[in-house]
């Protein structure tokens, strides 16, 4: 079973669950009981935040890998340290993979042909350096953004179908003012509408044996009306749906994500299950001492929640 | 002389040039006679790749140093190497910055406004670790992919303002399909049209004493007759110009990225100019042993065709 799709609906029945589990270290809210571990380090300050961020996450790997099988590290948060950053994101890749997770790198890259060929293979393929054969990254698949074209989008797919592995593309996007560019009416159909068309072509030679195809969609759970008229234009395509908790979404805004089948989406959220210790209602019950059960409980209700709409088949 | 316009400018003028010569690793072109000192390291494939590309580019640096002020490193190249790659990128942007060069981070990030933050710390500002405040890269100015929307662009623009930095926003990319997305009529208007009107108006509030704005504009040098229409739409708009040398297009097709003032634009090279020993007319005269001569040369050319048709004033 080598097609990403096929691998990723294979983990969602094995946990029973299509919650995705945003590894976005925000360092301010990491517990002070992690960080203290490594306050020796603190004047190397780059180097003390990549531990702290790599400890974090590992903790958090051993506490979910039960209740979910997927996670999706949000790059731009370990970019924020420079290199020292890149290596906890790399780290923290390794780790989950080790622990059998499927890791969607939230990268959201995209450029011109060459440029792509790059991107695609450091986080999808292989490096070449010398006589030398290389893996920079490990993810399972990345997000890419659409908007420079189909020749930016290739250089993922082929990297994809040669290593096995997937691509969510930006067709709608979970941020309040998404619909200025994506909501635009070209023509006869919305911009969205057209980005989406294009990603169910581009991932028609990447459809498993589930079908469904490898080359995925991101489609924010804050517009659900809008989620109807994609889930019409992509029925092969998986959704990778951010927008759930920390952004206001429930679990009623996301089923018609899924298809009759119950398959088809994925659904993330970060900060509501990472930090649940300091929202509500878990903060009420639960302390930094006690993080670690907020978490659990966070995500054990996401799951509950989402399996009372959706039955994963 | 604070504003990142104003120091462009400034740049420009003080080496009557507005080539941005393109960092971009290619690792299998770096010469051997820069390879071969690392060879020591070459069981550690990342780390000996990044030091090799880390000393071509401070020989790079030295060598262009006279002939132009601005630089701009493609992180996608660096990033293909993990951590060691981003090591590389920012040791690079350390060296240029140390030598006085302006250096924008061709890093095409754009992503949720919570996201966004985190990118634009990294990138043009600074970043909180406990009770210490470091930076990450020392970028005078990043590219930026508007496909979000304004919420998206935002905190770079913050960020930006708030330490003297600039951003390119993509509006017209070079590659060949770029108007799949780009040139969709939304109304009366092409997408990238609608795009310019918002980058100048991102702009408004970035205006430097030489009328050009800190948000600037990506406008691909392979589409001339858009270049025409876009410079009018956006006059007080700097153009980064991809798209000179390797990618066909020629000094005829640039000309009207320029304002009558001569300014308003600046040209980016970057394989033809760091591999023009690989290529023709240099690699008939010139070989690897010789390859600071033909990169040398053909930034010269580059500059002298660019002359005779804007004068910089």
């Amino acid at each position: 079973m080598e097609n990403f799709a096929d691998r990723l609906i294979h983990t969602i029945r094995n946990k029973n669950s299509c919650v995705v589990v945003g590894l976005d270290p925000y360092f301010e809210l990491i517990p002070d009981t992690v960080k203290k571990r490594f306050f020796v380090l603190k004047k190397h300050c780059f180097e003390y935040a990549a531990r702290v961020i790599l400890e974090f996450n590992r903790e958090v790997l051993d506490l979910i890998a039960s209740h979910t099988g997927i996670v999706k590290p949000q790059i731009a948060l370990y970019e924020l340290y420079g290199h020292w950053g890149i290596w906890a994101y790399s780290e923290t890749i390794k780790y989950a993979k080790q622990k059998g997770f499927i890791v969607i790198g939230d990268v959201k890259r995209g450029d011109v042909p060459v440029t792509a060929i790059a991107y695609a293979n450091a986080h999808l393929g292989e490096v070449r350096i010398d006589d030398t054969t290389e893996t920079s990254f490990l993810t399972d698949a990345v997000t890419v953004n659409p908007f420079l074209g189909t020749d930016s989008i290739l250089p993922f797919i082929r990297t994809a179908r040669e290593h096995h592995k997937g691509i969510f593309v930006l067709v709608k996007t979970s941020n309040p003012l998404s619909g200025e560019f994506q909501d635009l009416v070209c023509g006869k159909r919305k911009l969205y509408e057209i980005t989406a068309k294009k990603t169910q072509e581009w991932g028609k030679e990447l459809i498993g044996e589930q079908g469904y195809s490898s080359v995925g969609a991101v489609v924010g759970a804050t517009f659900p009306e809008e989620i109807v008229i994609l889930r019409k234009i992509m029925p092969a395509t998986y959704f990778l749906v951010p927008g759930y908790g920390a952004q206001g979404a429930t679990a009623n805004d996301i089923k018609n994500c899924f298809n009759p089948d119950g398959l088809g989406a994925i659904i993330n959220a970060s900060r509501s299950i990472l930090y649940a210790y300091t929202l509500p209602p878990w903060k009420e019950k639960y302390g930094v001492h006690t993080w670690k059960e907020a978490t659990q409980q966070a995500l054990l209700k996401m799951n509950t929640e989402i399996r009372e709409r959706v039955c994963v088949p």
